[in-house]
C-alpha cells in the first residue's frame, strides 16, 4: 500500500451515525456506517476506498499463499458462452441463479457464477500430456449469482469476488495430493488473515464429486451449524455430521394405552398435555417418495436432516414434505396424529429412536395417541438409519468424545470434482503409455468479499469493527487534539505522521477540524488497531496517549515508548 | 511478484509455432503464439499466467501513479441498473454496444462499458459540501462493449479492463487543476511503462464536454492518424487538427472552357484523362443537411474530415453523404460531374481551395467538366471553412512549423465532462455561501488490457515480442544446455537460479528437456529482455553466454560480469 492520501480530509470517507434501515446483520450495518461499502442496487455494492483497502489485503494474502502452493494465476472472462454450459449440462440445471443475456447477434451468454466449464475448456486445449500435470489454475475475479433475496450486505450479494482454483491431475492419487495442498494453503490463508475458523466436512451437493470440506469463520450469527470435537479433531457441517446406532434400551415398564388427545397436533402441545419431555415422544413425518410416500420417525426433540434423508432409497430428492391430503390418505387421519404402527408405507426409524422405551406416539386416528409404547412388544424391532441432525453431546464418529455445536460462516470450500466435467467436456491427456485419459479435477473457492463481512461478524463491539491486524485498513490512527488552534500540536502531529509512515505503517491522520469525541468515535467505528493521540498537555510531558482497539483504557506513553510499541 | 513457479515446466505455458488463422495484426498473433492469451469466444479472452503477469505490471504502475496524484481507488459493480442510464439519457442513446440483461425479477441492467452514471450516483450521495472537494475516484475494473466486430485480439475485445477515474470539483477552475493533474499522471504512467507515446488533442465526441486529449502509443499499425510538430510541441488527432486560410493565389492565366469528359467520374480518371495533378482539381461533395442538401468543395487530393464537416451549420450530424437521386436532383446530372458553379444549395469551400487558379471542376452537366476556372472571375470569391484532414507539410496552428503525420493506438483519454452528468443526475454540493452548486466533472480512462497489445505493436521483430523492461513478464530467462545430461550444468543452473532470484529478479528457468534451439526460440517469442545460457563449455571457462533481446549477437561474460550487468 502506498503512503499517499492517508489524511482523513483527503480520503473521501463519510461515516454514518444512523444504522441504515435495510441492514439486518451487524457486519452489514458496520460496513455501511464505517463507509466501507455503498449500495448501488439490490445485492450490488460499491467498495469505497477504505473498504477496498481491506479487500485488497485479503486478496494479497490469498494470492501469496496460492502462489506458494504452486498454483498459477490466470484470468478468465466474466462473460461465458452458453455452449460450454450446454456441454456440461448445467445451462438447464442451474436455474434462475444464472444471470443470462444475449449479445447483439442473439448468442446466449451468462455472467459466470463459477468457472468449471471455462477452465475445462482451457485445459482440454492446453493440456495434452501427463507431463504437463499436475497443474492448478486460479483466478481472483468478479462473479454474479442472481440471488432470489440478496441480503446481509456482502455476505450474500449478487456480484461478488471469488478466488476460484481448479486442479488437473492424471488420476485420483494425484487429485488427493492437489487437494491436500489446497487444504494446507487454505489453512495458511485463514491463519494469516487472523480469523478463528474451522475446517469441516461437507456435503458435495449438486456440484458432484467425492470429497469436500468447508472453511468456516466462527461467529454466532453464522448461517451454518457446525458439529465439532476438539479432542477428536473432528468437525463437520451439521448437514453431514453422522449419528450412530446407540446402545441399550431400558425394559418396558408401562402398558400400551390409546389416549384421547383432542386437538393435540404438535410435540410441544403433547408434552404440555401429558407433562412429559419431548425425549419421551416419537414424531412421524411423511415425505414424498419416488414410488409412494415414506414415513420417517424421529425422537420428538430431534430435527430431521434433509441432506441425509434424501439419500435414503425411495425418498424423493430434494426432500419434500407430503401434502396434508397425502398424510390423510396414508395415515387415515388429519396431520398431527401419525405414528409408525400399522402404516402401509415404508417406515424408517432414526438410530436414536431405538434406545427409547415407554414412549408416546401418534395412533393414526384423529385426536388419539398411544402411550407406553415399546419396541419388541408393540412395534417389531426395526433397523435404524441416520436421518437427524446431531446435537451437542452426541458421540463423535470415533466414539471417544462428544460433539459440541457452534455456528460458522462459510468462506472457503474445497472439492474433489473427479471426472464429471472432464468426461462431459472431453478433457483428456496422453498417459505415459500413449493412451488418452480423462483428467481428475478439483475445485477450490474462497469468497474474497465475503471474508470481509465474516471478519466483522466475528470481531466487533458496540462501538464498531475490531479488525485483526492483517485486515485493518490502517495500522494506526493519529488523532491530534485542537490541531487547528495549536501550532505545537500541528507540527508534532505532522512530524509523527511522517515518522510513522517511514516505519512502514499505514497511518490514518485525522486532520479534520472536529471535536476529539467525533474523531475517537470514527476511529473505533472503523476499527483501526492502534490509536495515538497528540495533545498540548501530552507534548508538554513528552507523551502520547496510546490505546489499542481491544483495550478498555488508554495510557500515556513516552514518545519513544509508543513508537517502540508500534514497531512490534 | 513472488518467486514461486518460475520453472518453465511448472508454469503451464504452451507456445505455438503456427500463426492462428483469425489473428490479423501482429500483437494478436504474438499474444496467441507466446501463450499470453487464449480465445474463449468472439472478443473474449482468457489471460494465461504469463499474460497476466504483464497485465498486472501495467495495473501496478497505473495504480501507483494514480495514488501519487491523490486519486482514491474504489470498486464499482460491473452490473449497473438501467434506471441510472435512463436518468442520464444514455439508456436509449448508447445503442447495441451496451450489453443489456434482465434479472430474475425482470429488472433491466447492463454490463457497464463505463461508469459515469454509477460514480455520479455515488458522488451525489457522498459529497455534500465544497469542503469535500476536489476528489478524484478511480477503479481498475472489467468492462464490456458489445462490439459489432470484435477483432485485433485484446485491442478491440468485448470484455476488457479499464482504469477509469472521475474527478469532482466545485467549478471550472478546479476542474482545470484536476485535469492537469491527470495529464501529468498519465504522462508519468506511459513514461514508466517505457512506451513511445504522444498526447494529442482530440474531439470530445458523444460523451460531451469541453476539453479532451488522447494518449497514443505510436505504431505503424495504429488505427488513428496523428498530426504533430515537435518544433511547436503540437499534436492532435487528425480528426481535430485544424487547417487555416492560406496566403496568395496566382493570377488567372487560362480561359474557362467547358470540356466533354465522357464517363470520367472520379478525380483519378479526370487527372489521367487531362494529364494533370489532383491538386489542379476541385471535388464537390453533396451531403445531407438539416434543411436541404449542402455542397462541400475540396481540392481534389484532399480528404473530407467528417468531424469538422458535421459541425458546419446546416450540415446533418452524423455526416451523411447524399444519395445518388439527391445528387441528380440538386446538380441536374448523375454523380461524378458536380461542381460549385450554379448550384442552388449552400456551398462551402475548404480553405485550401482559395489558393487555386486555373483549376478543373465538374460542370453540373452529364459528362462535362470546366477547365481554367478561376475565383473572382468565374466564381465569386467565397468565404472558406476548415473541412479537410490535415496532410504532412500543412502549417501548425502557430504557423511556425509544419505538420508531420504518424499513426497511433489510443490507450488513454482525458476529458473535461463539465456539468452534463451532474446536472442530469442532480449531483450538487453546498458552496461556501450556502448555495447548492452542480459539480464540475472530469473523466479519465486508460485501456489496461489494450496497453499490452499496443506495446507489442510498437516493439517486436520477426522472432517475437520485445518488451520494455517495465512490462516484461520475466527479467531474465535462464537457459541451461543439456541440463538433463550434465550434472555440472544442472547444479550450476540451479545455483544461478537461486542467486538471480535473491537479487530480486524475476527469472524464467527453462528447465525443459528440450533442444537449445527450441528454448531460444521461445525466449525470443516471449520477449524476455535478458538471456543467460549455461553450458558445459562455458562453465569450464567460468563464463555465461549473455544476450539482450535487442542485441544481434550474444557474448560470453565472466559469471560475475554477467551478474553485475543484471544488477544494473
Amino acid at each position: 500500500m502506498a503512503k499517499y492520501t492517508m489524511r482523513f480530509t483527503q480520503f473521501g470517507l463519510t461515516t454514518l451515525k444512523e444504522v441504515p434501515a435495510d441492514a439486518e446483520i451487524v457486519s452489514h450495518k458496520l460496513m455501511l456506517r464505517a463507509g466501507l461499502i455503498r449500495r448501488l442496487a439490490s445485492g450490488l455494492f460499491t467498495w469505497m476506498p477504505i473498504g477496498l483497502r481491506v479487500l485488497r489485503k485479503v486478496e494479497a494474502i490469498v494470492r501469496e499463499e496460492m502462489d506458494r502452493a504452486g498454483a498459477l494465476e490466470l484470468l478468465m472472462p466474466a462473460v461465458q458462452p452458453a455452449e460450454l454450459w450446454q456441454e456440461s449440462g448445467r445451462w438447464d440445471k442451474y436455474g434462475p441463479l444464472l444471470l443470462r443475456m444475449s449479445d447483439r447477434h442473439d448468442r446466449d451468454f451468462c455472467f459466470g457464477p463459477t468457472h468449471e466449464e471455462v477452465i475445462t475448456d482451457v485445459a482440454r486445449r492446453e493440456l495434452r500430456s501427463y507431463k504437463q500435470l499436475p497443474v492448478n489454475f486460479y483466478q481472483i475475479q468478479t462473479k454474479f449469482r442472481d440471488e432470489i433475496r440478496p441480503r446481509f450486505g456482502v455476505m450474500r450479494s449478487r456480484e461478488f469476488i471469488m478466488k476460484d482454483a481448479y486442479s488437473f491431475d492424471l488420476d485420483q492419487a494425484g487429485l488427493d495430493e492437489s487437494y491436500a495442498r489446497m487444504h494446507a494453503a487454505y489453512t495458511a490463508i485463514f491463519e494469516r488473515l487472523g480469523l478463528t475458523f474451522r475446517v469441516v466436512d461437507a456435503d458435495s451437493g449438486e456440484i458432484g464429486g467425492s470429497r469436500s470440506q468447508e472453511f468456516h469463520v466462527l461467529a454466532d450469527s453464522g448461517e451454518d451449524a457446525i458439529a465439532y470435537s476438539d479432542e477428536d479433531g473432528f468437525a463437520s457441517n451439521i448437514e453431514t455430521a453422522a449419528t450412530f446406532p446407540e446402545g441399550t434400551r431400558a425394559a418396558a415398564s408401562e402398558d400400551i394405552k390409546k389416549l384421547a388427545t383432542p386437538g393435540i397436533k404438535t410435540i410441544q402441545a403433547l408434552c404440555e398435555f401429558l407433562k412429559i419431555d419431548p425425549q419421551q415422544t416419537l414424531k412421524t413425518l411423511v415425505v414424498e417418495g419416488t414410488d409412494c410416500p415414506i414415513a420417517l420417525v424421529l425422537r420428538g426433540d430431534h430435527e430431521l436432516n434433509a441432506v441425509k434423508a434424501q439419500k435414503i432409497p425411495g425418498v424423493a430428492s430434494p426432500l419434500t414434505m407430503a401434502a396434508p391430503e397425502t398424510i390423510v390418505r396414508v395415515t387415515g387421519c388429519s396431520p398431527g396424529f401419525a405414528g409408525p404402527m400399522g402404516l402401509d408405507i415404508p417406515v424408517f426409524f432414526d438410530h436414536a429412536t431405538l434406545s427409547m422405551s415407554d414412549f408416546v406416539c401418534g395412533a393414526n386416528a384423529a385426536d388419539m395417541h398411544y402411550t407406553g409404547v415399546n419396541f419388541g412388544r408393540d412395534i417389531e424391532l426395526p433397523d435404524s438409519v441416520d436421518i437427524r441432525n446431531v446435537v451437542a453431546g452426541d458421540p463423535t464418529p470415533g466414539g471417544n468424545s462428544t460433539l459440541s455445536i457452534t455456528r460458522g460462516i462459510e468462506v472457503g470450500h474445497i472439492f474433489q470434482l473427479g471426472d464429471s466435467y472432464s468426461t462431459a467436456m472431453g478433457a483428456t491427456v496422453q498417459t505415459p503409455d500413449g493412451k488418452n485419459q480423462v483428467m481428475a479435477m478439483g475445485c477450490y473457492g474462497i469468497g474474497i468479499t465475503r471474508i470481509v463481512g465474516a471478519a466483522i461478524e466475528q470481531s466487533h463491539d458496540d462501538a464498531g469493527i475490531i479488525w485483526p491486524d492483517a485486515l485493518a485498513p490502517f495500522d494506526v490512527v493519529l488523532v491530534p487534539i485542537n490541531m487547528h488552534r495549536s501550532e505545537a500540536v500541528a507540527s508534532a502531529s505532522e512530524a509523527l505522521y511522517d515518522e510513522l509512515q517511514a516505519m512502514g505503517l499505514a497511518v490514518l491522520f485525522d486532520d479534520r477540524n472536529a471535536r476529539p469525541g467525533v474523531k475517537f468515535a470514527d476511529a473505533e467505528l472503523i476499527g483501526i488497531p492502534h490509536r495515538l493521540v497528540v495533545s498540548e498537555r501530552g507534548l508538554e510531558a513528552g507523551e502520547l496517549e496510546y490505546r489499542h482497539r481491544r483495550d478498555d483504557e488508554s495510557r500515556n506513553l513516552k514518545r519513544e515508548e509508543a513508537l517502540n510499541l508500534l514497531k512490534e
